[in-house]
């Protein structure tokens, strides 16, 4: 019923012969964006919320994730079940998921029933029941998803502790289901606490994309979420920020259970939200440069020419409301250390510091870039994923159509301006390593 | 007007034959410690609060330091100066410290002078006055300390990246003087907030030690500090608590300005308050046996021996209220890189962990810290600390007392445990190396 999985990058929605968008706000501060796409009668349903796992209090991480859990418990109007057991017999689906910036609902449904899926989301923003007997069992359900997931996972260990690592003041820092000694602590009026802090209209965004105009949508939004009344202002995100970090930090974590060694190496960057104009932009080109496919810097090398690698890659998380990560990562050919494999990625970052890209290198990956753009459009899902991610954490709607325009203005200067971004003074480096590794070493 | 230094061992001021102590509460809830010593005319009056840097409030870090500074500013009563002049009118000396679990301002002045100090904390414990004026110029002052001590200073930058990396989520990993990004946004509000929540009578521990009895004592503390209304309940720490720790974490340093290469390893290990019955004194005789001097075993095999090192030792930060530090610290010798120094002082720690410690070791490490703590007490100030430093981070008065004996019963069994607590998974490493080591390395 949910998910943590990393939501495209919103900005590579920006397509200049894109699909028709329509944006508009309800008396009550509730964003809308409609995507018109009329290829098969279905329509997509989000709402997004401005808060996610980063912005949990202090002491109660885990809470946004828990609370799209218990969202899906039953409201005033109707029991637990009612909804999703109706959206099933529609023929529909539905999910949910929490990230670091926002959390969303889904629905996919025929389009008629758009309105049904609308009253569902109106009804759990404001009408959510939660007592005891509905919470604690659902924190168990948690704390043994945690269980599976990472307690006993040592890829999903060293992920955390990279992260803590890197992230020392900033919740970025902290696991998007929460530390498991403070899900523990969570209880129904922490969950409500949060609730009738972050559920609020001033705080949503509806998304609809599919074979619905804007002359159904706005009269249907207006009906179902534009009755709830404003609150006021919209919440505030409270959220230490990080200092300025001096020291290398080298993560390292050996376990019984790894039979795959792995190296990883995150760098704090400016989001698309942080950033100086453009320098996402070649954030994004740069992480395609080094790492992005197997026409990428890093794969060339370390994969094809020297053979320490079987795999390689880097991504930008540009997506983000505060300063973000940038990381590259590689898999070790058998019998290859760490740390060379390590001093080789140094060397390729650098040459690309000192020397920039090729030309060419740089116009191909514009190219494909925009390519797997335009053919990521073909999914109804993902666009209404760009537009909802891209507003949840602060650009607008302008910035999506602006992408192609932005991304083409690129130069190699910009692009090696962004690789000295990647300053290994405050990077973090993670490795994972089997047993048998640090006995050979040793 | 301030220090951050390390308060000694509070445990360490336990002894049989040591002066005679009283311990009462007053009715507000005040607690008050004498400890009688009658050589010398004079009195060390102390005010605890148990309050340090590690509560303070998110995104506050710092504020706890910043009270300390701005209780120096005057009161309703009395402007800023006139007590500190006083007190220097009448040949004594005053200071204050804050550290991660309490704040304590001290006094020492003539036996007739007893009086005047109290009257001097009881004042400011309820009527500090705080305007704008005032708290505005101070934070700079604050900020300027920041800058010298710590912005400007590898070492110190090392430290906090270490402290950080090592307490990922308590607030043991912030620094005492708080983020400078953080102390810029304190303001009055904050202070007097914090000071309202804080500095109250039951809060409050006083410690009084010198030339004086329970009976001048009591009758005092009883009009100056028992005038002061209670409260109600002592206030709460409020403190995120640490995850299980999975990785090891190298933190290393490189900066143009670092002359002589250094090594540290800290491990996160149980406190005086949060140990299993005798654990702590293991860990203190530990520390003692590891690197307490020149007769130390990691002194004796880097130092001396393998002479790969000119310095090296280790410290129990037992006086705590949650999970404390443990650390071990070489000085390379000219030439040797800090790895190799590393893997040296695990081949010790490994060594203790399999074999113990000889028993003669032992019982000369006994008799050692033993006797360190009898002449320890000789300084009226330094007892006066150990006493009030117990109690502020949730010892009692029994506790220091029967101190002696219970160094006398640990056994190398428990020294072997002890060191078993020193797991490299969930330590972190810190390197601090010059620029000169790096162009060598690579």
């Amino acid at each position: 019923m949910n998910e943590h999985a990393l939501t495209p990058t919103p900005a590579a929605a920006g397509l200049a012969a894109g699909p028709p968008v329509s944006h508009f706000t309800l008396a009550n501060g509730m964003e809308v964006v409609l995507i018109e796409d009329h290829r098969a009668p279905v329509v997509t349903h989000m709402v997004w919320y401005r808060n996610g796992s980063a912005d949990d209090p202090p002491m109660k991480s885990g809470i946004a994730h828990f609370l799209e859990h218990l969202m899906f418990k039953g409201t005033k109007n109707h029991e637990k079940g009612y909804y999703s057991n109706l959206i099933a017999d529609l023929g529909g689906q539905e999910n949910a998921f929490t990230s670091n910036d926002y959390t969303a609902y889904f629905q996919r449904v025929a389009r008629e029933h758009l309105a049904t899926v609308m009253a569902y989301e109106a009804d759990r923003m404001v009408n959510l029941v939660l007592d005891d007997a509905t919470v604690n069992p659902e924190r168990d359900v948690v704390l043994e998803e945690r269980r599976m997931r990472t307690d006993n996972d040592p890829a999903a260990q060293l992920q955390e502790a990279v992260h803590a690592a890197l992230f020392t003041q900033h919740p970025y820092g902290k696991p998007v289901i929460g530390w498991g000694h403070e899900i523990e602590t969570l209880d129904r009026h922490d969950a409500m606490a949060y609730y009738q802090r972050f559920y609020t209209p001033e705080n949503a965004i509806l998304v609809v994309a599919g074979d619905v105009t804007r002359a159904e949508v706005e009269p249907l939004a207006q009906t179902h979420y534009g009755a709830i009344p404003a609150r006021g202002e919209r919440p505030v995100r409270l959220r230490p920020q990080e200092p300025p970090a001096y020291a290398h930090r080298l993560v390292e974590l050996r376990d019984a259970k790894v039979e795959q060694p792995s190296h990883q190496a995150l760098y704090i960057v400016p989001s698309a939200l942080t950033a100086k104009a453009g320098e996402q932009d070649a954030l994004e080109l740069l992480s395609h440069l080094l790492g992005g496919g197997q026409t990428s810097l890093l794969y060339r090398k370390l994969v094809l020419e020297q053979q320490i690698a079987v795999a390689a890659g880097a991504y930008y998380m540009g997506g983000a409301v505060d300063d973000t990560r940038f990381f590259l990562y590689a898999v070790p050919a058998e019998g290859v250390e760490l740390e060379a494999l390590d001093a080789a990625i140094e060397e390729e970052l650098a040459a690309v510091q000192r020397h920039g890209v090729d030309e060419a290198d740089l116009a191909r990956a514009k190219t494909r870039m925009i390519a797997d753009a335009v053919y990521a459009q073909d999914s109804q899902a993902t666009l209404a994923r760009w537009y909802g991610a891209a507003l949840a954490t602060g650009e607008n709607v302008a910035s999506i159509s602006e992408w192609p325009q932005r991304i083409s203005a690129v130069t190699v200067d910009r692009i090696t301006a962004a690789a000295h971004l990647l300053k290994r003074q405050g990077a973090v480096t993670g490795y994972l390593k089997t047993v048998e590794a640090e006995a050979n070493h040793e």
